[in-house]
């Protein structure tokens, strides 16, 4: 990163926070293509709530938006924070009722390259209590392949993801679907067959999503989950400390590539046999992927090229 | 029955038809507390039909009776029968748009006491190519209890049961749950949660019920039981030959009864263990129920009082 775009994004309030570091939102750094480093504006304390993510089509119904905003107070009140994707619609719907209880909105683009240009002042009134990131650079220019890619992090972030409307062959879907390799939970509110926004609702819940009416439906799944399933996050460096701190010893990282072939493992069983911590396997592998030898395979699966 | 009523019955074209018989519905005579006895007005081959039941609420919305339509022609040209309950709404639309590919009513009253009054017509289109059956004397005014109590026939006839709407606590509820004890498929047409004629369906949906947007996904369910569950029907007996023919020896019904105990068993335990025929188990039982000796209790199981 130049001395310029750390400047500049000092300039807008965006710091930037790397994998393992305390601040890096504990449930995304579990996802197979974490961003190595993510931007992040506004109240950072707020990524450390537990997360759902609120999505659903831009071209919103009355009805649509209404229980959004049904859903995202019950779920602010049960003390959860929403994740958006700051899109018209479903998702503008999301952030404004829960501004106050704690909202994320993840950007496609740097963090001055706000989309859609319309949604600048809903982004500031998020930043006045919630907070937004973005692993793309300053200055980028969001295009459409960015919002697919984008997508991942707002399941990533979430223990579940709530599809709200979403027609057939839409975005939300897509997060649904990457939610689902995530292993996050995936909620859709019905709808009636004659609404073609129900169309991708309906769909997912045929598959197996979990059919939402009200929040207790949600709850109901996330709270057996809800700090379960996360290892206890490590004591945070001192500060001053470099994040470097958590470089594994040499004689761990030969056990954890040891560990590896080009047959595909999971990383969980890395952990397991290489009786490092998960962040120490994470550092190895992302050293790997970064000197082009590691292939990642979705679902937690990695092997050596 | 008297031979009054027979008179009767046959000045309005009705027959009755008993358990154990060629023309009594097969699958009916599978439930638990199968009517011994029904009077059938119309085409009783419709009977022979795959049948589907759909059903919902009296006050149904435009959209209920638009969705109910399409599923009802797309499965008539499927080759099912549509059963339904004569009411307005939901059941009245299912009718409607069976009227030419097999369409049967069930009556909550006598074949003489239509329900609701403003229905006689309808009926008599149903019964110009379908069929309308009871298991009530003819005279008899339905009164509110006999409802549910018919809703267990519209079920047992049926391979499964579609529910379009219904609110909370709806008489399409217990229907769907009868189908859920006599072993039927159910079905649940989505809606939005603002809608409260959804808030059945959407409960359905949520405790297991199939989702449905189109025909296809009901088709998906039942193709694959059609037929199979089912024991060939025995040959039917010569034409004149007394019902009687099915008489258990006295050796068979002894060892029928022999199996008996306090103890519930299941009925196709005692079919597997007296290596009689269905038909003759369930005449032993009819004539121990006659004569007060036997228990039933749900999901296929009886004892000796």
């Amino acid at each position: 990163m130049s001395a310029r775009e750390i400047e500049a994004a000092r300039e807008i309030g965006a710091a930037f926070v790397a994998v393992g570091e305390a601040d890096y939102p504990l449930r995304l750094q579990m996802i197979d293509d974490a961003p190595p480093l993510i931007a992040i504006r506004g109240h950072r304390e707020v990524l450390a709530m537990p997360m759902v993510a609120i999505v659903g089509s831009r071209n919103a119904s009355a009805a649509g938006v209404k229980i959004t905003q049904q859903l995202t107070r019950g779920l602010g009140e049960a003390g959860f924070a929403i994740v958006s994707g700051l899109a018209r619609g479903i998702d503008a719907a999301a952030h404004r009722a829960s501004l106050t209880t704690g909202t994320v909105a993840v950007l496609a683009g740097g963090h001055d390259r706000v989309y859609p240009p319309e949604h600048v002042e809903l982004l500031d009134a998020i930043l006045a209590a919630g907070v937004a990131l973005s692993e793309m650079p300053l200055g980028w220019e969001p295009r459409g392949r960015d919002f697919p890619r984008r997508n991942r992090l707002i399941s990533g972030l979430s223990l579940g993801v709530v599809i709200v409307e979403a027609a057939k062959r839409s975005g939300s879907l897509i997060t649904a679907r990457l939610a689902l390799e995530q292993g996050r939970e995936v909620f859709a509110v019905p709808g009636s067959p004659l609404d073609p926004r129900a169309e991708g609702t309906n769909g997912l819940i045929k598959q197996g999503a979990t059919p939402v009416t009200e929040i207790a439906d949600i709850v109901a799944v996330l709270q057996p989950i809800m700090g379960l399933e996360l290892p206890a996050r490590e004591p945070e460096p001192e500060a001053g400390e470099p994040v470097q701190a958590v470089e594994p010893a040499p004689d761990e990282r030969t056990r954890i590539i040891g560990l590896l072939s080009p047959t595909p493992v999971l990383i969980d069983d890395l952990v397991r046999l290489s009786q490092s911590s998960p962040r120490i396997v994470r550092t190895v592998l992302l050293e790997l992927e970064i000197a082009g030898r590691l292939q990642r395979h979705g679902g937690g699966l990695v092997s050596l090229i």
